[in-house]
């Protein structure tokens, strides 16, 4: 559980030429401190008399915030398991031409999964993208700067989680699969830079 | 020393309503894991009989790209601290003249270095954006997706650090300081967004 350790063990492993953690872990990581850091800005908004008519508004987004903050955690774990199970699928034995189908259809198995996961990871980032609109709306305008920090770290997320998606859709045979992967991928790309520029340009405005 | 925490921890406080970790935080741990992704992709081809003719300067990225990192995670740290010395200056006693005088100057003090250290987070932001275009065009093309997510989360850093600059720079007195840091920060932004879409072009090309 990498998030038990220290963070400076996991820039070290990182940096090391070990198969895992890698980009997609990454990808998650930088969800992850998107979604803390709306939940930061709701927690300095919630209390406060000049906000209090928005306070409702600020708890939904919060609520919305932590499940994506916990969620993305959990998927952080789930893509350093993905290369490992990538590995001991095409080391499955192929003597036989029933081994060879069953190594065959391990790998496609593994290799959707390791597509699963980034792309489970960009839906997540794509919400936040969007969650960081309400936020900036309705949060503390004293802490402005940091919703502007949040849309970066989704964005990035975003768009690093569906490199992770394009490098193992290359490889998986199953043709449905690729094409619906692909086209929801390219949807997420350009909507979502679209909202990002326009809460940077908000958040520029409040500075 | 938030890099000796787990990074569990590290989230939580972010997502918290405590003054630190920030925005700026986030902006330094950003660079640091775009260094250790740099780093991760020169270790995968260091020693590979197929790179062997660009090892030396796969070397000499790696070098920099591990100064970098611990560089950035130092700031990450400068950075935790620097709200506290703000709140402090402004706590200064301010009954006689001579007191409101040494208040200003310390609040100024504050405020200058609450601006140096996210401007040194993001020169340091802008030199992984750069070092990702030697790590694209000679690093291990089977880890190319991890110099993609590199560049991304270097010019989220790089933005990030820049928007923790501008709220920083309203409230200094010291003209001259203003608008060098303002000049320096604005043409970072532009070439650095060019290049990013130049490695991310580039890396799309060789999945």
């Amino acid at each position: 559980m990498y998030l038990n350790e220290r963070m400076s063990q996991f820039l070290d492993d990182l940096a090391s030429g070990a198969p895992a953690p890698g980009g997609g872990s990454v990808a998650a990581l930088s969800g992850s401190l998107a979604a803390a850091l709306i939940s930061m800005v709701c927690n300095l908004t919630i209390g406060k008399e000049k906000y209090k008519d928005v306070e409702a508004d600020v708890r939904t987004i919060l609520n919305r915030s932590e499940t994506l903050r916990h969620e993305l955690a959990e998927l952080l774990e789930a893509d350093t398991q993905l290369y490992g199970k990538v590995i001991a699928a095409y080391r499955l034995p192929k003597y036989t031409d029933e081994e060879k189908t069953v190594r065959l259809d391990a790998i496609d198995r593994a290799l959707k999964e390791a597509c699963g996961v980034p792309m489970q990871i960009a839906r997540r980032c794509a919400e936040l993208v969007e969650l960081c609109v309400p936020a900036a709306a309705k949060g503390n305008v004293a802490a402005i700067s940091d919703i502007g920090v949040a849309v970066l770290m989704a964005e990035a997320g975003l768009v690093s989680a569906g490199l992770n998606v394009k490098i193992n859709l290359g490889s998986i045979k199953d043709a449905t699969f690729v094409q619906e992967a692909a086209a929801e991928f390219e949807g997420y790309m350009k909507s979502k830079a679209e909202i990002k520029a326009r809460v940077l340009e908000d958040v520029e405005e409040k500075l």
